[in-house]
């Protein structure tokens, strides 16, 4: 369940999906229509599966933080109008009479990536989701650390120049302020020369995104390139910390990195890290993009069932 | 056992010491030597305490890093003198016929002060410890959290400045460089003037130490104020670091801070963190001073042992 779309899948633990359905999440302002609504869509594609809910294990649901998943609420997303405290979990169990499980997001995706992407067999994982934001979500030890109210991962609001850029969370100098894609695109906009290849891509400056910027860079145009290399930077100062920090075996990075594909080459980052850490973290670390492409909701939400289940 | 001073001591579960001793670690430069040495002086306090080795549960042994704990080898500290790949853990199970499990100093703390100390009862915790050097060990989920290569928690070497100072690890910028007291202790002597009273309390600028900071703080000197507000600068950017990737209950601070005792109050760095971190973070955080000051030693080998017996 995102602030745009809301995706549903019946999958079995190996990662198979069954049948899959994706819509617009146009969230009415009253969450009971919202929920009822979407009880319907998880019975229509449970009944698609040739299933009904008595045959499913668990359900796993994903969504925007705040939320808290002991107590299966949903606090008060900023991207879901009208939701506060939204008992989520008793409201399915009830209705379908299985065990249900929520997770924030950026959980899920780490959760997903480890089960069934580019984590998968590692015990000690990193994942970061450079999109308009930047989340994390950790696996260490073989399970999801989550900490105090579930606020661990929270990478994209470490320092990454202290007192720097403000960030749309009310910080300062926070990873994602320099690095996320909402911030990125600003700044873009706000500085690209109007003779760069980035503006003329785009068509013009207010257009300008951050895919702009990886086909031009891809064409040699300069200012492309020093944003790029300005973005590459601080995504390494953020991995750095991670890897001094929490010796992972691997940091996978989603979303911007995998829709840019092969143009947004990982390579600079990987040296910029391995210059600023212990040369036996750097030998036995790997940075990697993520692995899901457009399955990750559908395996998030599988990922948080299966999750659920087993602690 | 550390490079100047090795402790021993037999305990129980419940952190009671009957029978300790310490001695200066002396290395010879054989370390089968010193390994016979140290099982002597582990049978008489054994035997000062009325037991023998079969009486007891386990031994636990706390070493300086690199280390490896699964396979119980001392890799080659770098103040153990022709210590390489000491197999401690196997040397002292064959002698003493119990099972014997080994941690890296930092991780003994850390554990130490979750099982007897400031963090009892916590289940997310970070210990630090702000000595000659900076290291930590990281309680997550209700359990000690290594890493790969055992190494987590070596958060004295994340980068507080981008590109830095130099750090003696080769790394530049490292937390220690700013607020290890090594570090620090150049710093002053090269930066003191000559008329502070940091100077005059150490009797020469060659002379000078961070104590000298914390009491010439205390008399309003300006020079050890300034130095004072930066090392908390810095300590404060190192934990909202933690904070935001880890959402911990508690930073526990040992040794600088609580070596000071009073006079290093910890609330300009509880101000700081609380300034840069998420409001619900920062109300749920505690920052705390170490608690088991001398014990320490003793009771992280006993951490050790309960630890290596609960795995």
């Amino acid at each position: 369940m995102g602030g745009t779309k809301i995706a549903f899948a019946v999958g079995d633990a190996g990662g198979a999906l069954r049948t899959r359905r994706r819509r617009p999440t146009a969230p009415s302002g009253r969450p009971e229509d919202d929920l009822a609504r979407l009880l319907d869509d998880a019975r229509q594609v449970v009944a698609e599966a040739g299933l009904s809910p008595a045959d499913l294990a668990a359900v796993g649901i994903t969504a925007p933080g705040p939320l808290d998943p002991d107590r299966g609420v949903v606090l008060s997303p900023p991207n879901l109008p009208g939701w506060h405290e939204v008992p989520v979990v008793a409201r399915l169990r009830d209705a379908l009479g299985i065990p249900v499980f929520l997770e924030n997001d950026a959980n899920a995706a780490a959760l997903a990536e480890w089960h069934f992407g580019a984590g998968r067999g590692l015990s000690h994982l990193v994942y970061l989701t450079m999109s308009t934001g930047v989340g994390g979500g950790l696996i260490l030890g073989g399970r999801l650390y989550r900490g105090v109210l579930a606020s661990a991962g929270e990478v994209g609001h470490a320092p990454v120049e202290w007192e720097g850029e403000p960030c749309a969370c009310g910080q300062r100098g926070c990873l994602e302020a320099y690095t996320g894609g909402a911030a990125w695109t600003r700044r873009l906009r706000a500085q690209a020369p109007a003779a760069s290849r980035v503006v003329s891509l785009a068509g013009s400056r207010d257009a300008v995104r951050p895919e702009h910027v990886v086909a031009a860079a891809r064409e040699g145009d300069a200012f492309a390139l020093a944003e790029l290399a300005r973005w590459n930077d601080y995504v390494a100062r953020g991995i750095v910390w991670l890897v001094m920090a929490l010796a992972p075996e691997a940091v996978v990075l989603g979303t911007i990195a995998t829709a840019a594909g092969d143009a947004l080459s990982l390579d600079p980052i990987r040296a910029q890290v391995a210059r600023h850490v212990w040369p036996h973290l750097a030998r036995s670390l790997r940075i990697l993009p993520a692995a899901l492409g457009e399955r990750l909701p559908y395996l998030a939400g599988l990922s948080v069932a299966i999750e659920g289940l087993r602690a």
